[in-house]
């Protein structure tokens, strides 16, 4: 993590008879998306298959910086995250209900879950201002976090409270009766960045503080660690 | 081309059934190959899927040189491979008459198709001794060649007497009543590297110069190249 992207190679399976216009949507979009960071496709390799398989490899640039990893957290330092939580398991969600939203923040949630916006200038932003562990939340956070925990040899402790509510993700939970915070704290595929910074950095306004680095194991959620055995399997 | 092997990235996809020995296996096939020139699985990535998925991107080192690409033959060139041409070919139609050997050539040639051995020195050195244009022969020699024919803008002629025939190969052949040159010149998967080099090149004995770049398109094999229909398609 920190890298600049640059490249992507693409390994792509499919059937003899998937139609020419999909595979060039599938090419237009990876197109426009390395085109937000600067990277292109470079390569890669084309087989038939009997279902349609992509594996993608992205390759960046760490500039002769290290790269930063998950087992740099040490106790007394911040956990913070870049980005969007909760709004691709509030659009799946709706999605699953039958819901087909055309407009307003329902879409906008849906739109989430079907595109996720990564916050692709903020994992170089944040080495520069020295994250000691950071990756990308494609599990859910809690999941991933527990990843750093046990890589650093650290506990978590996170505050529910700090963490502000998408509006998509607010109206997607009163549409369906859910809990937001459940979707923030463990929906995966938003791709937003979760770091840990020592704690005199001064952070921009884009990365929110949401809990800290102790002695311990694991990942616990103050105040929510009991009665709410649904997150148990991510505190592993 | 001509770069050092550093590194595999393995993106995995793989039933839930799979038998863990099975995995490991891949794993050790991994292992062992990488090692023959120093370079190991440095990540990737492992997903459920109905079927066995395997994607790799293979990282190598050009020493800041410039790659070996497809597109630099010229007229008066000399083409040479390094390496097997034909193995796996006269191995998979062993197999396909249902023919198991249990030892001696035959087996050889079977063993050469569910395990190719590819020159993998031969590729640096071609680029230190010059090489014009360079690849893998992964699609069999005529065709890959003339991707090279192609990206130069040159046509290539080759010499079918030049092509030494491995005993396996002449084995297979004189067991099936086949051609060998034919799984020579058409046989893919065994992973020689083709490459052209300037006229002054003195080439080590593991390159076999087979023929030469002319002004022109496509590929001719001398004295063949009419009245063998079944090569038409290699020459498009």
């Amino acid at each position: 993590m920190g890298a600049i992207p640059t490249a992507l190679v693409v390994g792509l399976g499919m059937p003899a008879d998937v139609p020419v216009a999909w595979v060039d949507g599938l090419a237009d979009g990876f197109r426009e998306e390395c085109a937000l960071v600067g990277a292109s496709v470079a390569g890669g390799d084309i087989t038939r298959s009997e279902l349609v398989v992509i594996g993608v490899t992205a390759l960046g640039d760490l500039g002769g910086h290290a790269p930063v990893t998950r087992s740099g957290a040490r106790p007394g330092q911040v956990v913070a995250f870049a980005g969007r939580l909760g709004y691709a398991a509030a659009g799946l969600a709706l999605l699953e209900a039958g819901l087909e939203p055309e407009g307003g923040p329902l879409l906008e949630a849906v739109e989430g879950h079907r595109r996720p916006r990564p916050p692709y200038a903020c994992g170089p932003e944040a080495a520069r201002m020295g994250a000691a562990a950071m990756l990308d939340v494609s599990d859910g956070l809690l999941q991933d976090l527990g990843h750093v925990a046990a890589a650093s040899g650290v506990g978590i402790t996170l505050d529910p409270t700090a963490f502000p509510i998408g509006e998509p993700v607010a109206a997607a939970a009163k549409e369906l009766g859910a809990d937001p915070v459940e979707w923030v704290l463990t929906g995966g595929e938003d791709h937003a960045l979760a770091a840990v910074f020592p704690p005199e950095v001064r952070l921009p306004p884009h990365w929110t503080v949401v809990g800290h680095v102790v002695e311990g194991a694991k990942v616990q959620v103050a105040g929510r660690t009991t009665g709410l055995g649904g997150w148990d399997h991510f505190r592993e």
